[in-house]
């Protein structure tokens, strides 16, 4: 795999996502040349300003040009879009990618718009539930799971490169074949994006509750839900319409879940609650240990006001 | 109000709630004289040797001679019987109090059990997800809401001495009606934990998506929920049974907002989806803005492999 790195790197879309890949890259990979677009000039604006890439480009064909590596940083509805926008414009044998939160639909989008590229879908697991160029950091993919995705007969080169590129960013890197990708993120994403959504409307509709009310008492756990139903909407939206059947499937055992848990409190019947409580204890157990949260109480929250961030706590 | 503070309080019950109000005091009114007992002998004897009250009792009756205020912190289904073996033991005068989730079940038990106290029922809301005598910690209550709940007709002066002892903790006091309390407690923490049980459930038993993979991947927002999937069993169970109400209420309306997104999705309309997903944004911002929760991105949630905790995040 000699001289198998990227030279030059083109990101379109400078959003969350797109500008922690600029930044990480110019962390750990300081040589490879940088080139980004994005569709607002606000945006482009301020990548320009923060030297966030080496060259920001007014469009998304200019910024391809030459590059052999192309990564789509864009909500997954606006993939067939910025994909169109590059057609003709692509360098021979680069490698084309995305970052999208759903697999089936994009890699269909993308391999649509570029019949002949070379492409292998990806999908990073992190985020934050912040937006925009300036909400990215070097870090945000450090320790997490980044899924490829590449159809059946894909260049393996294609993919080892792709794969060496998000490890230099400090990625774990999985393949996996993108129906599956949609029907675990579903689980793992998708449906509790959903239904932090639904819970934070709710609340905020319920009317013998002010809203005011909710804020202030929001601490006895409503809280933990609205940090991720302050993310992108328009992202969201187009990953809930893209996966339309994973996440519907998904929903459908949530909802029959939910069924039976109303029916045991209905019912008072405290074994079946019990039961289950004790149950999901271990799954957060599973995730601590495995390094996908952090250990403290609270997500080690430290509030102004301030609880002490404790490294270890005891179960009796 | 001269000489209103108390000067022994028996604390009925020493995990995560107990102990904490025990190092508060220990910290904010290092004066006032602290006794305690837990029915599990385990407990008792983590808390002896810890030095985390004066004097344990080997019975809670034994715990609340003397005292001029009594707080029970155990789950809420356990407050009829402790407060029972309280009878007959209470110092006259003495104030009663109770630290359950729920207050309209409670308050009827403790005034079933000691007729004749002056009880005014209280709930800080705050906490953590890990139980027992170890996971206390002093600053708990520093910055989060205490509600009591006083009936009609309590002896006011009992009401702002308990206010006072709340405040010197740190926390913020409010007065409210018990089932006042119940509604709002089963909308901004009730609702959200029995949401996040099930879906930690769900996530589990999907067949097509493995446990291992579940956890891997959590990080795309199913972890969030893990955390108060991992909160005491048997508080839990206690709060949904004796909270049926208002919980079953506001499941149902939590259902029906469910419902209706799920239409959104399979119908394509993303405006729907979009509009909501916009109007959660706001509350967020609230809360972040009302001191409820840290304005850092993911909870400054601090990985080892590790994202920086940054102060602000700017929008687009």
């Amino acid at each position: 795999m000699a001289d198998s790195r990227f030279n030059t790197v083109a990101l379109i879309g400078l959003g969350l996502i797109g500008s922690s890949i600029a930044r990480a890259v110019r962390e750990t990979l300081p040589e490879t040349a940088l080139r980004g677009h994005d569709a607002d000039p606000a945006v482009r604006a301020r990548a320009a300003e923060i030297g966030l890439v080496d060259a920001v480009a007014e469009t998304a064909g200019a910024a391809v040009e030459g590059a052999d590596l192309v990564i789509f940083c864009v909500p997954v509805g606006a993939m067939a879009a910025a994909a169109e926008a590059t057609a003709g414009h692509l360098a021979p044998g680069a490698v084309i990618s995305d970052v999208g939160s759903s697999k089936s639909g994009v890699a269909a989008a993308l391999r649509h718009a570029l019949s002949d590229a070379t492409i292998v879908p990806a999908h990073p697991v992190a985020g934050t539930e912040n937006s925009g160029p300036d909400a990215g950091f070097a870090s945000l993919f450090r320790g997490r799971w980044c899924i490829l995705t590449p159809e059946e007969g894909t260049d393996p080169g294609a993919v080892a490169r792709l794969s060496a590129f998000w490890s230099a960013l400090g990625a774990r890197v999985e393949v996996m074949d993108a129906a599956h990708h949609d029907l675990v993120l579903a689980v793992t994403s998708h449906l509790p994006h959903l239904i932090a959504y639904t819970i934070v409307g709710t609340a905020s509709d319920i009317e013998r509750v002010t809203e005011g009310e909710v804020i202030k008492y929001s601490a006895g756990g409503f809280r933990d839900f609205t940090r991720i139903a302050a993310s992108n909407p328009t992202m969201w939206r187009d990953i809930f319409l893209s996966n339309k059947q994973a996440v519907l499937e998904t929903l459908q055992r949530f909802s029959e879940d939910l069924f039976l848990l109303q029916r045991a409190i209905r019912d008072d019947d405290g074994e079946t609650l019990f039961n289950l409580f004790t149950r999901t204890r271990a799954i957060r157990r599973g995730i601590v240990e495995q390094g996908q949260d952090v250990a403290r109480p609270d997500f080690g929250r430290q509030m102004e006001a301030g609880a002490p961030a404790r490294d270890e706590q005891k179960e009796p």
